[in-house]
């Protein structure tokens, strides 16, 4: 992992960062007594690792609670080249869209063949983020993000047992997101777009059913494919706290 | 309104009271500069203003927000008498549980008779409270209970403009509250159990979509009708905490 530009805001300090291919930022506190639960934040479709509302969340993150939030680019996103698959994906979509025609299965392949690559690239990062000391090898771990950041973050915390609780929602269900949302048993927060005109409410409806997690809410508020209201973000901070503290207790007293 | 006991405890002052035929009972901050918001709370079917799951929430309204928390006898229930058809309509609902029964008409009759009742009775209460100095005629209200409660709050909110949020759900639906949840049109936070082995979980569903508030947010979490995870009480707080702040700024800005 190589930082490779180093900024200071408000309280946060950012910095980028490489790790092999893979391009990514990292945001934390401007001071930190000692180690901070990590956030890893991906981003949607088509967009990339400094995205406005991604940006805006991660620093709500760091200076409410004083976590360190990580995000990288998807491959074919952000600073990332697309592959020639990867185009011929984008222009298809764009096509069916300009078309009105039906963009499911587009989406949905294409989404899946990002997640397989980027499940590896997310537990090199996780590996490389925990070698640093304010993070460490024993700290919660959270994941969050909808759309694209769902479809990449289902396959890998189905795989990934450091991560410990995550938000997610918003993305189109296909069959191997469901196998995926069947394996995942730690406390989740599902948010669903309630009239999503991309997406079918039956079938979000459907993943939130299928998480094999105890602890699992769903949040449904009314509003298109990426309105989700900004109360939603300071309830993910409530709710990331909630696991987070008593994880961190937990530890402190050698459980 | 008239006060017959108090006592104070962690920092919270309880006081009794009636209200003509009506019991209820008042929790405040035992330290409380000047006026503060008002939280109107409902008890479930079969229980009163006093039990356990509700005084847990008003102490925690109180203590964290420093708001007032009023909750009053519903007909029948807690201290007050049931009339000859509410006893039928007991009688009729325990043969029908014990006969393993359906008991959805049963509980939509007595529930809606009920609330034709408490309707008045809660805007009577509401009006008195209002003309105490701590809490005055112009706070923010808010109503917070689930199933009974919510067959009597929406109702309630439907021709009650003083309030102004509300947390509700897990309650039977039925013509009449749906025709109540058409008519409300505030911030409502909606608690659905999603393993409900007494309420469908479609019919729920649509009496969220049937809100024609413009905020308005599905909280759903595993498990039946009366088990409602702690932290969705910690959510209420947070809920009522963002509209009546926003609420109480705009006042004192004279909007």
């Amino acid at each position: 992992m190589h930082f490779t530009t180093e900024t200071s805001s408000n309280g946060v300090i950012e910095r980028s960062f490489t790790l092999g291919d893979v391009t990514g930022v990292l945001w934390s506190p401007a001071s930190l007594p000692g180690r901070a639960p990590l956030v890893l934040m991906g981003h949607g479709g088509g967009l990339h690792k400094r995205a406005q509302g991604l940006v805006a969340r991660a620093h709500h993150l760091v200076t409410t609670c004083g976590y360190i939030v990580a995000a990288i680019d998807a491959p074919g996103h952000g600073d990332r080249p697309r592959s020639a698959a990867d185009n011929q994906s984008v222009s298809a979509l764009l096509e069916a869209r300009a078309a009105g025609g039906p963009i499911g299965r587009i989406v949905a392949d294409y989404n899946a063949s990002l997640a397989e690559r980027a499940v590896p690239e997310w537990q090199a990062a996780l590996d490389a983020l925990q070698e640093l000391p304010e993070i460490g090898p024993d700290g919660p771990v959270g994941y969050t993000g909808m759309t694209l950041a769902s479809a990449i973050g289902l396959p890998l915390m189905a795989v990934e047992p450091r991560i410990t609780a995550a938000v997610v929602g918003g993305v189109l269900v296909y069959d191997s997101l469901l196998e995926a949302a069947a394996r995942i048993t730690i406390p989740i927060q599902f948010l669903l777009p309630w009239d999503d005109e991309e997406i079918d409410r039956a079938s979000g409806l459907a993943l939130f059913d299928t998480f094999a997690s105890t602890e699992k809410t769903l949040h449904a508020n009314p509003g298109g494919h990426h309105q989700v209201p900004w109360f939603e973000a300071e309830d993910s901070v409530a709710f990331f706290a909630r696991h987070f503290d008593a994880r961190t207790r937990a530890v402190a007293l050698g459980r």
